[in-house]
This record gives structure tokens, sequence and C-alpha cells, in this order.
């Protein structure tokens, strides 16, 4: 399954391109932190050849002029394949849906966030759960209690749902009961969620630190990798905000992530806690499943299982240019990111245009020509960055 | 069905004695309250015959100790039949179904109140539902959104649940979906959120208005008025604190209510929002149904349907000396409470001694020789209470 690289003993194997299904872009409206460009930039560098963006942006993805907006800028700006969600609103449950075929999915967000978009009243949730397609995907941001509320409704609606960013016990617990009784409920958890916890909040700054939902206690963390088994996904929620803004006095929440997120999970499969199937399943097989997404034909990632380093303070690609792994070491590089034939991303290098990504609801939608996910292959080992 | 009182024209009706399952009597631990001798000579005042009681003393009723303390308490002073619930906590899901028969119920506080039971963290909810017997009655304190995860609940553990005090339309329109899908959830309403709203704050003071769930708008209470065909039952939660308590820097939150609910109730008949019929359903044959309760044979209460007058400052008999009705108009009185053949109130005097009341888990289980609930007698009329 593995290669062993015969210059340097490296074993590079090749995966299929990562599907990232929720991703904070922050374009249109707070490109200081991040924009179509460097987030796929960063994307491409973490192996991530197909990103869905979340609608928390300004204007918030709510409407179908802000809608146009977003994806004409998606369009323009992508280096990578794109969704674009819509956000409900207490207002939009009735409209939405006329443009649901464009869009990723709808996201709903039911607790406090970087957002305007909270949602209090469970009747309005109900709209949306009555509304919005049932073949469309339908995520939320749902903790504690929430979690079990939403699964509710999905029972209710006899529709799906996809509950992001999972990151207690209580919550994989509810999850896990629900699936075991057969509710159409599936589930995303965050690496800063697998690797990192609230013991890590002085070291990497009160501020900086703050994320939603918070870290947590390893005894959450421990459910989180005890249920491995009904975690659907992994996704990075990777959420930009400048040094400045993370250390001042009204740290917003969120961290960047892309660009960390394989090489983390990677470690855990040197660590014999994940094997590249765990990966490979929870970043191409199920998240295109769940989200009804379509093939990327000649695509495909290479990544070198044997390099550590040591995560520096800041990624390369990120317009956030810092991260709460700084000092982590972890082993395990991308290599190469091939999409549709071409090399998009190479040792350091981000070779993709802005505009070359394509719209996942637009793409053809058919069987790739290859099974990219099931070979291996040889690239010649490279010296490590500095 | 009913009946023309010769002397006055007042038409006195005879109803099933009214069962009310949401009563707080404060004994064991804040008798300056109310104790089991006070609250249920104000229940008999109220038409009530049986009550039964929440778990929140001092004490908490959450384990055997504490449960056979209480019940010590209510056989010797309690004036009318009723039922003491078991309180869940963080510990003790594996325990207390050894007391399950015993007791009325499980009663689970999972939002802020009057309490030191909240439970905050939802694995602990499943494995009370888990392991509480299935059928023995499950309460929740549920407002909000948990309304939803503990309807979950229910569904995942193939149980039913009972919601106290739903006040909200968020909350009274996911029972209703949840009940249109079949799923085993009753629920009742407290009189003061049906009949008053947070628009009367001012009037009954911001201390004294304070009660879990809060006094709410005028759209949740029409919305609980327009779903009145889902509403299981009516319940006071009866929940006593003196005056110089409700009028405190810190006021604990809870209105008294045994007294007054019938009134108001019987006021909505004479308003045309109600019929009798409703309130036997939602006072007697519902509570009975849901909450497994045996037959008080020759147990009835009569009540003037005509008589009109304002609801005082204090009612007689709750220790609260207070109540939130305080100037209500009010059509329709408590005449009489029989109970077994015996008269156990007339004409606002109490006749029941402390102990007379009967514990509904050791009182033998069969249909009432008569059907009371349908008949309607003549009794005298009598000058009005100054
Ligand atoms: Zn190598
Ligand atoms: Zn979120
Ligand atoms: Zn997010
Ligand atoms: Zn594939
Ligand atoms: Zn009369
Ligand atoms: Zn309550
Ligand atoms: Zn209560
Ligand atoms: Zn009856």
């Amino acid at each position: 399954k593995t290669h062993v690289d015969c210059i340097a003993s490296h074993r590079v194997v090749r995966l299929p391109g990562l599907i990232d299904v929720h991703v904070h872009v922050r374009e249109p409206g707070a490109t200081h932190k991040e924009d179509w460009q460097s987030c796929t930039a960063a994307a491409l560098a973490g192996g991530v050849t197909m990103i869905l963006a979340m609608p928390n942006t300004n204007p918030p993805t709510v409407d179908e002029a802000a809608f146009n907006l977003t994806q004409k800028l998606a369009r323009s700006g992508s280096r990578c394949d794109f969704g674009v969600y819509v956000g409900a609103s207490t207002e939009n449950y009735s409209t939405l849906p006329n443009i649901g075929n464009m869009a990723a999915g709808l996201k709903m967000y039911l607790n406090e966030t970087f957002s305007t978009l909270k949602l209090d009243d469970i009747s309005v949730w109900m709209k949306h759960f009555e509304n919005w397609p049932k073949h469309l995907p339908l995520c939320t941001h749902a903790e504690g209690t929430h979690t079990a509320a939403v699964i509710l409704l999905a029972e209710l609606y006899k529709r799906s749902v996809h509950i992001c960013h999972v990151a207690r016990k209580e919550e994989i617990l509810v999850i896990r009961a629900a699936k075991e009784r057969g509710i159409a409920v599936t589930c995303e958890v965050a690496p800063h969620h697998l690797f990192l916890t609230a013991d890590d909040l002085n070291a990497i700054g009160q501020g900086c630190g703050q994320v939603r939902p918070c870290l947590v206690t390893k005894e959450d963390q421990e459910a989180l990798w005890d249920n491995m088994d009904i975690i659907d996904c992994f996704a990075t929620d990777h959420a930009p905000h400048t040094k400045e803004e993370k250390t001042s006095a009204k740290p917003p929440p969120g961290f960047p992530g892309l660009e960390t997120m394989l090489p983390l999970l990677l470690t855990a499969v040197n660590d014999g806690r994940l094997t590249l199937e765990d990966i490979k399943d929870r970043l191409h097989t199920n998240p295109k499943r769940i989200f009804n997404l379509p093939d990327q034909p000649d695509t495909y990632i290479e990544v070198d299982l044997d390099t550590t380093w040591i995560i520096p303070p800041a990624m390369k690609f990120s317009k956030s240019q810092w991260t709460p792994f700084a000092g982590h070491s972890v082993t395990g590089m991308v290599r190469r990111v091939v999409i549709r034939g071409e090399v998009t991303y190479i040792d350091g290098e981000v070779l993709a245009q802005p505009g070359f990504g394509q719209d996942v609801r637009t793409m053809p939608h058919k069987p790739a020509g290859q099974m990219y996910d099931q070979l291996s292959v040889t690239i010649p080992s490279l010296s490590l960055p500095s």
C-alpha cells in the first residue's frame, strides 16, 4: 500500500484530493484576513483540492444577490475547486431553496460565534428544516444540547443533517446514539479539537486560543478519538483572523487550519492512532457522498509520510500569519497536488492560478476515469523546506 | 350538562377531583415558604385533590434516604392525595430506578431555576433516559431548544417524556411537530403562562414577577392558546416564596398557583376560550393516564360557574401570602371538595386534617365505583367571601 522511497527511504503515498467541507474564506468583506486567492493557496499547500466556503461573509451569503457576488469572487479568485454555502436567517427560509441547487448546502448558525447569523428560535430552525430541499446538504453549528435538538428536527422532517465541528463528549455520544438508531445524521471534527485542549490555552495565549466550539477538556478530546468510527469527516473550520486581531482586547474566535490539518493527521497515522484509510474516508469519500460532490478527474495528492518538521509560527499561504499549532512536531508533508492533471502545488510552491478552480455545482458529475484513491507512486525525495 | 342553581341562578357543576402534577411543597427545607399542611390546604381550596410534589427540596429528593424523609413528612402532613418525585442528579441514574415504583416520577432540571439539580451535560441526560424504567413517568424542565433535545432522547430511548410548563411558541410548535410524527411526548402548561405575559411585569413588580420559564410575550401566549389541542395537562407549578423574598435584591423565581388556577380557567370557560371538558381532560383524565395515577373513589369537586370576584393580594391558605394574579377579576369559584366521600373543603374552610391524604403509589389502583366526572349536582347558593 505504501511505497518505499528509494533515494531517502521516505515513504511517499498518493491520496485522493482532500475535500474540506468547512472553510471561512473571508471574501467578500474581510480580505485583510484572507481572500479567495490566499485561502485556496493555503488549501493546496494542505493537500486540499476542494473547499466548501461558509456564508458568514460581509455581506453574508443569505440571498441571491450576495450568493452571486460571492460566487463571482470565487470563480475569479479560487485556485482549487469550491462550493459556496448559503446561510439561514430568520427571513429567508422560503426564498433560499430557489438557489439551493447552486449552493454547497445550507448552513445554520445556532450558537454564538463569529457571525451575525445566529438563530435563537427553534421555530425558525423548523422552517428551514421544512423548506430546504431534502436532497441538499444542511449543516449546523449546533453545540451541546443543540446537537440533540437539530437531530430531532432531522428526524421530524425526515431529512439528513450534518453537525459541524463536533467537539465534546456529550455531542459525539448523542450523535452515536442517533446513528445507532438509524437517524440520518453525519458529523465532522476539526483538527484543533483532536490535537489541542484547553490545557494548551496558556501556550497559545488566551486571545489566540479563542475558537468556537472552545478548546475542550482532555476527556472530551478522548471521547472524539474513542468514537472515531462515527466521525464522518474531518474539516478544518479554517477561520483566519490576523495576529493583531487575535491578540486584541476582543479577540474574534477562529483558527487557520488548511495548511496544518494533513501533517497533523499523518502524524497520528505515524503514531498508530489513525490509518491512511481513516483519512481518505473522512476527507474524500464521506464528504463526497454527504455533500454530493463531483469527481475531480486526474486529481490526487502525494504526501511524504516520514519527514518530521516543526510547525513554524506562521504557515506560508494564509494571510492570517499565525497558527495555534506553532511548535508542534509533525511527521508527514504534502509534496505535490494535482488537479485535473495539472500540478497545482509542489514542494512549497503553489502553481495554480486564481480562477483555475471550478464550482462544484457546475462541474460535470461523473465517475473519475481512474481510481486514484487506490494508487501509490514514486517521486524523488526533496530537500526539506528551511 | 350544567345545572341551574334554583336559589340564585348560579350554575353549580360537579367536576372530578383535579390532579396537579407540578407542585413545590417546600417541605423539607423551607417550611417558612410552605409545608405539606399549608400546601395541601391551598390545593383543596383550589379544587385539587391530588398533587405530585417536586424534588427540589432541602435535602433534594435524589436518593432513598431523602425520598423516605419526604414521603414520611407527606404522609403525616398532607390533606390531599399525593405523590413524590425523585430528582435526577449527575450521580444517581443507576440507583434511582430502585425506588422508581414508589415515586411519582423522575424530574430532570435542564435549565437554570430555583434548584441545585440542574444537569448541563446531555450525556448525563442520556443515562437517565436509558436507566429510568420505561413505564414510569419522566418529566423535564426543558426550555427552548432543550425541549427538542429531550424529545430526541425520548425517541432514541423509545420511551415517553413529559415536558413541564411549556411557555413559548417555539416549544409548543416543536412539541406539535413531534406529536404529529408519533413521538411519545406529553406536556403541561401553567396558568401564569396562559393568563400573564411580560407586559404584566410592571404591575406585578420585577421581583415578584420572576418565574421560570419567564413570563413570555403575547405572541408566545397566543401560540399556547392556538395549540390548546396538544396541551395534555394544566399544572400550577405552584412555587411559593414569601413576599419578603420576592421583593428582595435576589428574588427567587416562582409563583404560588394552587388557589387561583381553577377560577382563572373557569373564567376562560365563561369567556368561551375553554370548555369544562378541556379542564377535565387536562386536570384529571390526562394526568391520570400520563402519570398512571389511581382512581380516587367518591371524589369530586363542586364549582360555581357564575360568581365573579376579584383575586385579593393574597389567597387564604398558601404561606406565601401573595399572588401574581392580585386584582384579576375572575368568574368561577370552588364550593366543595369531596375525597373518598369526605368533605375536605367547603366554602372557604378546609376540613381535611393533615395525614388524611394518601400516597398515590400505595393506593389501590382500580376503576372508580362511579363516573363522577359525568355528574352534576345541586348545592345551595352561599354568600360570597368578603
Ligand atoms: Zn521523502
Ligand atoms: Zn461554527
Ligand atoms: Zn466555522
Ligand atoms: Zn475518489
Ligand atoms: Zn351560586
Ligand atoms: Zn421548572
Ligand atoms: Zn416547578
Ligand atoms: Zn375520573
